[in-house]
C-alpha cells in the first residue's frame, strides 16, 4: 500500500481486517515498527474521532505525531494552477504539500466537501493535489466524497458482530438539520460490496447517490420494508446528490426508533458519529447500539493502515 | 485513586504531597511507569500552566499525550439528556466521552463556570457527565467550581516554605475588572482545611462563598486586621456567589501592596496566576512572591496524581 | 550557544553549517541527546514550515515537544512594565515566560512585526522580554526583525548548491499585495555577509533597509543589471522601512520571470516560502527553483541549533 485514499488502495480486504483485529488483541505487537518515523496530521476542518484515534494508532506503532490545523495554525492554501495569487491565498498546494512531506514520513489529511459545486467536490481537488505534490504516502482522514478509515472500522465491526455467514446490511438515510456530505455512505457502499453480505440501501426519493457507488445495490424507498430481517442497520444522513448539497427533507419520519428496530432480525444499529440524538435515532436505539465499539475500531483500522504503509516503505 | 476531581479523591494528602516532592527531586524516577499509555487533554477554554505542566508531567512518566481544544478542533457538545438535537450541538457527551476514553488511558478535562446559573455551575454538569460516560480515569484540569491540581501545588508550596509548625494562612479576595469563577478559592479552602495551619478568610461584604467551603473557617471583612502576623497571603479574585457571577467592587483598596505585606510575619504572597499586576497586587509584591515556584509545583502535582492513577490502573 | 536569536549567537558559522549537513546525512546520529528534555514551541502568529520542521528536528534528537498557540490556546500577554493591568491583557510576560520555562528545557518562540511603530518592532520588545524572564535557552522561530533559523537553512542551501568558490548572490525585492516584515531579508543579509560570496541587493527606490543590515552591501535599483551573472537569486518582498510598514509599489515589473533568470549565470531561484505564485515569481521560475530543498534544510538547521544548545546545557 502506497497511499490510503479509498478501497482501491486495498489489495486484500480480508487480510487488512484481520490485521486490525490482531492489533485489537495485541495493540503493541508492532511497537517498534514506526520508531524514528513521524506522522503529520493536517486538518482542514474539525475532527474528534479521526484526530485522536489516528494519533493513538501511530503511538502504538512507536511513531511520533505532529498535528496541524491548516488555515488556523498556518496560511490559506491555493489549489488552482496558474492563478495570479494576489488575493486571500498565501501559499500554493504545490509548495505546501511538498514542504510538509519533507518533514513527515506519512501524511494524514482531512479535507471536506464544500457542497456547492458537485463536480469540484467529486474531483477531490484538494486531496488529489496534495497526493500529487507530497513526496510521501498520504492517508485520507476523510475527503470530500469518501471516508475510507471509517469504512474499514465499519467492516471490522461487522466482522466482529456477524452471527450468520451472509448477514443482511441495510443502509438507511436519516434526517439531519444541516447539509452533510455523502462521503461516509459512498465509502461504506464501496467497502461493503466487497464484504460478504446482502446489501440494501433505503432513502427517500431525491436522495439517490452517484451510480458509481450504488450500481448493483438494491434500493428501496420504503424504509420499514427495507429493515425487515436486517442484521445491521447502518444509518447516516447525507444531503442530495442530484440537487447537490441541498436538504430536501428534515421531518422525523425517517428517524430510527425502537419500533423500526423491532422489524429487524435483532439487528444492530450502527453510525459513524457524531450523531444527533432524537433526530437520527432515538436515545434508546443509540443506547443499545454498536456506535461505541464501532468508534473503538477506528483506532485499529488506522493502526492496520499505518502498519501496512510502514512495511512497504 | 480512580479519578481526581476534588480533595475527596485523595485518601492520604500527606503522602500525595510527599510524592510530588520526590518527583521534584528526581523527575524521572518513574520514567517507565506510563510507557504505552496515552493521556488525552481536553480543553473547553484557554489554559497555559495546566496545559503545559500536565503534558510535561506525563512525559516524565513515559506517557504519550494528545491535546484537543474542544469546540475549536472538534464539535459543540450536548450535555442535556433527552434533547432533540436539531440545534447547534452536534454530538452528545454520552458518545463523546465514551469515544475519547477508548483512545486514552487517562483523560484530563478543563471545563468552566458560565457564571450565569449558580445551580448549574455548582452541579458540575459538564465534568460529571464526562466522568459518567468515560470508561477511564478522569482528572479535572479545573472545573466550574474547583481546581484540585492547583490546590495540590499550593499545598506542596506551603509545605516547602513553612517556617513554623502551624503557619497562619490568610486567603484574601482581590479586585479584578472581569467576573472570575470561585473555583480556585473554593478548592484551596477544601485542601488547606486538611493541612495543619491557621486558616483565615478575608473579603469585602457581598463576597461570601458557599457554606460548603467556608464552614469552620474564620472570616474577617477587615483585610488589614486579617493580614496581621500572616505567614502566607493567598490572594485571588472571585465574583459574587450570592449575586451570582457579578462584580460588586473593582476599586483598588483591596489590592495587596508592600504596606499591607509589612503587617504580616514576613509573609509570602501566593497566587495561582494569571495575575493582573497593579490590580491584584503591586509589581513589588509580585516580584518578591512565591508565584513562580508555586507554578513550578503544578508540574509535580500533576505528576504525583498521574502516577497514583497509573499505579492503581 | 545559550540562546539562538540572531547571527550574533553563532560563534562558528562553518561548523554550524557542517553540523546541519551531517544531520542531513544521518538524521538519527544524536537520537539520545535530547532524551528526557522537552521543547516548548510558542506561536504568536501562524506558521507551517517552522512549526513542523522544528518539531521534527526535536524528535530526531529524542526530545518531547509541546506546542502552544498563544492568544488562542491561552491568554493575552502584557509586555509593558508598570502597567495597571485592568484592560485586555490578563498575564504579564514576566510571569508567562518564567512559568513556561519551568516546564521546558528549551523554548522556541515566534513573534511578529506589527509594522505600525518601527522603533517598537526594532527593539524586539516581545522576544527580548521573553528571553529576559525565561530561565532556559530561547530559540527565535522568527521575530519582528529577524529570522535566523531561515537564514541558517539558506546558508546550508547555498553551500550545497554552490559551483564556484565565491558565488554571486543577488537579493531581489519582489512585489506582494500585503505589507510584510523585513525580518527574512534583514537576517539573510546578516548571515550572507559572513559567508564567502559576492552579495548584491536590488530593490525599487523607497525600499531601503536599515543601515544596520546593508552597510557594506552594494545596492542597485536596476534589477536586470543586478541579476547579470548571478549564481543565486534570493527573492523576497518587504514593506518599506523608511515609510514604515507601507506598501509603496505592487506592480508586476519586479516579479522574477524566465527572461530575467536568463540574465543570470544559470542562477538558482531561492525563496523562504510561503510564496505567491505569479506575483513574486512566475510558475516556471518557481517550478525550477531551490524552494523545496531550501525548506527541507529548515529541518537540519533547527536540529543543528537544538543540538548545540543541548550540548552546552
Amino acid at each position: 500500500m502506497r497511499n490510503f485514499l479509498s478501497i482501491r488502495d486495498v489489495t486484500d480486504l480480508k487480510s487488512l481486517v484481520a490485521q486490525a483485529l490482531r492489533f485489537k488483541k495485541d495493540p503493541y505487537s508492532e511497537r517498534y515498527l514506526g520508531q524514528g518515523k513521524t506522522l503529520g496530521l493536517i486538518f482542514m476542518n474539525p475532527s474528534l474521532r479521526t484526530r485522536l484515534s489516528t494519533q493513538r494508532a501511530a503511538y502504538q506503532l512507536g511513531m511520533e505525531v505532529m498535528v496541524m490545523n491548516m488555515n488556523q495554525d498556518s496560511w490559506q492554501l491555493e489549489f488552482q494552477d496558474g492563478t495570479v495569487m494576489n488575493k486571500g491565498t498565501a501559499e500554493h498546494v504545490r509548495e505546501a504539500a511538498a514542504v510538509i512531506s519533507q518533514y513527515c514520513d506519512i501524511i494524514g489529511i482531512r479535507t471536506f466537501a464544500e457542497l456547492q459545486d458537485r463536480e469540484k467536490d467529486y474531483q477531490e481537488l484538494i486531496l488529489s493535489k496534495f497526493v500529487a505534490y507530497a513526496q510521501v504516502p498520504v492517508i485520507s482522514l476523510e475527503s470530500a466524497t469518501l471516508h475510507p478509515l471509517q469504512s474499514l472500522a465499519d467492516i471490522v465491526t461487522l466482522t466482529e458482530h456477524q452471527t450468520s455467514k451472509k448477514p443482511k446490511v441495510v443502509v438507511s438515510w436519516a434526517p439531519h438539520p444541516r447539509a452533510l456530505p455523502q462521503a461516509v455512505v459512498n465509502s461504506f457502499l464501496q467497502w461493503a460490496r466487497l464484504w460478504d453480505c446482502e446489501l440494501l440501501l433505503t432513502h427517500p426519493e431525491g436522495y439517490e447517490l452517484s451510480d458509481e457507488f450504488t450500481s448493483g445495490v438494491s434500493v428501496l424507498h420504503d424504509q420499514e420494508k427495507a429493515l425487515e430481517g436486517a442484521d445491521f442497520v447502518y444509518t447516516k444522513n447525507w444531503s442530495s446528490y442530484q440537487q447537490y448539497g441541498q436538504v430536501l427533507k428534515t421531518d422525523a419520519s425517517w428517524m430510527i426508533n425502537e419500533k423500526k428496530m423491532s422489524l429487524t432480525n435483532n439487528g444492530r444499529f450502527m453510525h459513524c458519529l457524531p450523531l444527533r440524538r432524537n433526530v437520527v435515532a432515538t436515545d434508546r436505539v443509540v443506547d443499545n447500539s454498536l456506535v461505541i465499539p464501532q468508534s473503538k475500531n477506528r483506532l485499529y483500522a488506522a493502526q492496520a493502515v499505518l502498519s501496512e504503509i510502514l512495511k512497504n516503505g
